[in-house]
């Protein structure tokens, strides 16, 4: 099956089989592929957290408006944005680039002022949602992803990021939950499956110019 | 090759080859996994330019720091988000549910409810930003989708949107453009292809809760 084949077999999975875990190496290779996600100027400004514990879970569903998926589902991802996109960020970032790429940090000098130039030309507000942007693409390769190893994922806005914030204790490492995941497989009597795919249409969703 | 090693692989093309371009079954392909990617609510609150005009091109081109992949690269894709997500749209959206999923109308009143006290319970700036993270979800399966198919890809913020809206008269469409990507081949001589990628290391990316 292609990867179109895959998304049209995909759908938000509102009741996962809670006794099927994703094998170890496919969920490596999941979160691999979502490690590779593109980012503006490379930033990658956020973390993501893959969350197991139950205990854990039973309390972020509490947050999420008791969605069962939260519980249910193998695993549950959750994507923050760094709060502190600042100089320090962006020059450590500079640091990985000289280091995996070998080359001496003084020949960054052009690209390490682009970087700095522009983070410190937003404000605060505006290098969160750039960050929660980036997020999403990740979030976007992800769902590729899972659906092309025919794991099932529900993306998900619906929960209260001040005490997802709380419970996953995100303020304290300098984070903001932004969006979350759970991936999982469906459950056999999951009626959202048998539903038929809507989309916009062809004709209006591209222009062709 | 798996869609990790298609990920390995692209890299964000700083000069492609004007002669090549993307047959038009895969650009389909990745165009219809694009239509597939999932958004809140399912509402798809943005539309998708494919610009292969020569002449807009350029003027866009101009309007992109001259960044050579806008007039270089086999396509130009625009994402481009609706300035009316008002009830109008919603209701527009539910029509299409009931459509597709050939339900009576009245079935979907619940659902109907959600989806408007959502649109209404948002400022028009909240609106723009939620549509925008709705639109990268689709540029991260994008960039998925054309790596899976060996189309090299370069996502893009560095443009300008003023100038793209009025280039594209994406105002009198009820647009405003996004992010932008640039699809087709690298040059043979495109020296960033041989850059290590750089990503967070895995433990500095991930945390396992």
């Amino acid at each position: 099956m292609s990867l179109v084949d895959k998304l049209k077999w995909r759908y938000a999975t509102k009741k996962f089989d809670n006794t099927q875990k994703i094998a170890s190496e496919k969920l490596d290779y999941i979160l691999e592929a979502t490690q590779l996600a593109p980012s503006s100027l490379g930033l990658q400004p956020y973390r993501i957290l893959v969350v197991e514990d139950a205990a854990i879970r039973e309390q972020l569903k509490e947050a999420s408006h008791g969605q069962t998926q939260i519980t249910d589902a193998s695993q549950l991802i959750v994507f923050a944005v760094e709060n502190n996109l600042n100089e320090e960020f962006g020059k450590k970032y500079i640091d990985n680039v000289a280091a995996i790429r070998n080359v001496p940090r003084e020949s960054l000098a052009g690209f390490e002022g682009m970087v700095l130039g522009t983070i410190n030309g937003r404000s605060k507000e505006e290098l969160k949602t750039w960050s929660q942007k980036q997020a999403y693409i990740a979030l976007g390769v992800l769902i590729a992803a899972a659906s092309e190893q025919s794991v099932d994922i529900c993306p998900m806005e619906g929960f209260d990021v001040a005490r997802y914030n709380d419970i996953l204790n995100l303020t304290e490492k300098g984070l903001t939950a932004t969006v979350i995941a759970t991936v999982g497989y469906r459950a056999s009597d999951d009626a959202y499956a048998q539903l038929a795919k809507v989309r916009r249409a062809k004709e209006e969703l591209f222009i062709h110019v």
